[in-house]
């Protein structure tokens, strides 16, 4: 049997590092994980306490496609609490994941070949997903200017159906302020350009709030998800808001491509997002590792970022240190024992001279981590 | 917004059953559904167990896209236990249910426009998948001769790239026995035509033992899930036995599209897999509620299916009695208070004659509703 030649996607550059990493650990070194994309922390403790009582009295079979009324009831009332905004649950699709949400997303609404464009640096599976299911990846090179944010200029002469936008963004943690962001879904409306609007770092903000797509326009997909300010990743459950005249074709598509998301972190989920003191005690983590990253990397040598407003990265141009990020990377793990990203997974073009760093675990790792980067580069002159 | 021509799939006709019993509960009614496709327990108490402790001292974050080593490494192990074949667990790839494993085999081997056959009938989403994926599903009327079962002669000049067969069966429950099998994927492997071997039912059957593709060829897809005989619907994990050299291109695609399944649910399905004594329970259960079908339903006059090898349903040719099987399940439900599933989800040629029947649920439920089938045709006439 073949392959076909849709599968053929990038691999995760990361996953070097990671393989490189374990094995490190396995050597018996001590690692920092300064390449993880995750919280360090579980779900909320009296979520995990809803699902062990869940589990001793409930069968725990398929949810309907749409995910738990309940849950669907309550993800809508976060939109009135975060941005004041008032949503009908009935336009709110319980998801695999964020991952689960863009597939749905994609097919829901692109044909074979579209053009859907996405912000250069960013999250590197919206390419592969778009690939995989025979639609085409536009990147669109964003400037430091323009906080690698793409921006209405950058839509010209693309002929996308569709543009991907993320704020906070992944790898930059920077965000689109609400007249930006006003600006970018009046473009893509005036082309015809269906808008997906990636708010899955929501929640995890230091300056200022996110501004929601749903704030703007209802005509507009919005994908988000429990696994990072709710902390709970390996449960893969996300959501999309979607127009009303769409979730008919979503919620059949949902049926079959699908069937459910997870009931039990459906139910973990549910009371997740009752666990706000968790959360915010979380955030905090987040916000005190942020401050020890703005201080400590410049002060290593790392000086050239635009500081994250959102998420728990920082990308760092290092173009005058390296234009091989991937050996630098492996350098750093090898000589730091840090482990970072190499920027080629978010940037095809630029990513030999950038790298990631993420500060969503611990504040002792954090600490830690910046000591070996700073000895590293000391030695390294 | 508008949505693509890739989304708009069929709706499952059984959903108007489900939502036209749910309101007759709200209003009180008391209603035997024999249309569900799961079953009524719970994973096993042990697996519960194990998550709940999990819970308290793992962070559960992402596990590595073709899941956790252990849990790959016992289901290659289920293989020596079921078929006495050994499978190197490298080939094992855990995923987001038997959907998941659906999305990645027709992404993984086909290209848009590809031709895919299946039998008719069969389960709904596949043709479905296979659409949402911009693939061309193929159906293939079966005959009660070869007990619904496709076999070689169907091939002939339907210009294949790929072949999805499932034994047990859904609807009908029947098996293809070994050399049918084995005839079958020859036949395949001759055109160059990929096969996707849907065993989800495995290790629900009465008569025999069901045959895995696995015993015959390396050169095949096999699919299964923890939803059936591991009583895990809910849970969403699943998985796929592929060629070694396929098993890169499809973690890269796992990676994009799904990250992981549900790290909770691969942490019930490692522990459900020792649970055999509860299993065989249930499975104990499912072949009494058959024999009760088997002579039931008869009885009521319903006398025309194969006597089902596996799985938990009856496949029954109404023919007789109908030539709308929508607003016969309608008439049942509505006069006897039984839920069962028009044929049409499954073949949608000859789906207006037939209905199916599940026996998934308590043996109770069984006794009461070929009681009320009995009544109902009875008064009939």
């Amino acid at each position: 049997m073949k392959t076909s030649s849709r599968s053929v996607v990038d691999p995760f550059i990361v996953m070097d590092v990671m393989e490189a990493a374990r094995m490190a650990e396995e050597n018996g070194r001590h690692i920092i994980h300064m390449e993880v994309g995750q919280p360090g922390t579980p779900a909320p403790l009296v979520a995990r306490q809803a699902l062990t009582d869940a589990m001793q009295d409930q069968a725990m079979g398929y949810t309907v496609a749409l995910g738990l009324p309940a849950l669907r009831e309550k993800i809508a009332g976060l939109y009135k609490r975060w941005y004041d905004v008032t949503i009908d649950p009935a336009r709110v699709v319980v998801t695999a994941g964020s991952s689960g949400a863009f597939v749905l997303a994609f097919t829901t609404l692109f044909d074979t070949g579209a053009r859907v464009g996405l912000g250069e640096p960013g999250y590197p599976s919206y390419k592969q997903i778009l690939s995989a299911l025979d639609l085409m990846p536009v990147g669109l090179q964003t400037s430091a200017e323009n906080r690698l944010q793409p921006v209405a200029d950058d839509l010209v002469d693309q002929n996308l159906q569709g543009l991907i936008c993320a704020s906070p963004a992944n790898p930059s943690g920077t965000m689109l302020d609400k007249p930006a962001l006003k600006t970018l879904i009046k473009a893509c409306h005036d082309k015809d350009i269906s808008f997906i609007s990636d708010e899955i770092y929501h929640g995890i903000q230091y300056e200022g709030r996110a501004v929601s797509a749903l704030e703007i326009s209802d005509d507009v997909y919005v994908v988000n998800s429990f696994s990072k300010y709710f902390s709970m990743t390996g449960w893969r459950v996300g959501w999309m808001i979607v127009p009303p005249d769409h979730v008919r074709t979503i919620e059949r598509l949902a049926q079959n491509m699908f069937i459910c998301a997870s009931h039990a972190s459906q139910i973990v989920a549910l009371a997740a997002m009752d666990s706000i003191e968790e959360l915010e005690e979380n955030l905090l983590v987040y916000s005190t590792n942020r401050q020890l990253m703005l201080d400590g990397l410049p002060k290593a040598g790392f000086n050239s970022f635009a500081p994250p407003d959102g998420a728990f990265y920082i990308y760092a141009d290092v173009s005058s240190l390296t234009n091989d990020s991937r050996a630098f990377a492996a350098e750093i793990l090898e000589k730091a024992g840090v482990a970072v990203t190499p920027g080629l997974d978010f940037d095809s073009k630029r990513g030999a001279t950038t790298l990631r760093f993420s500060y969503a675990r611990a504040t002792t790792d954090i600490v830690e981590g910046l000591k070996r980067l700073q000895a590293f580069m000391d030695t390294r002159g």
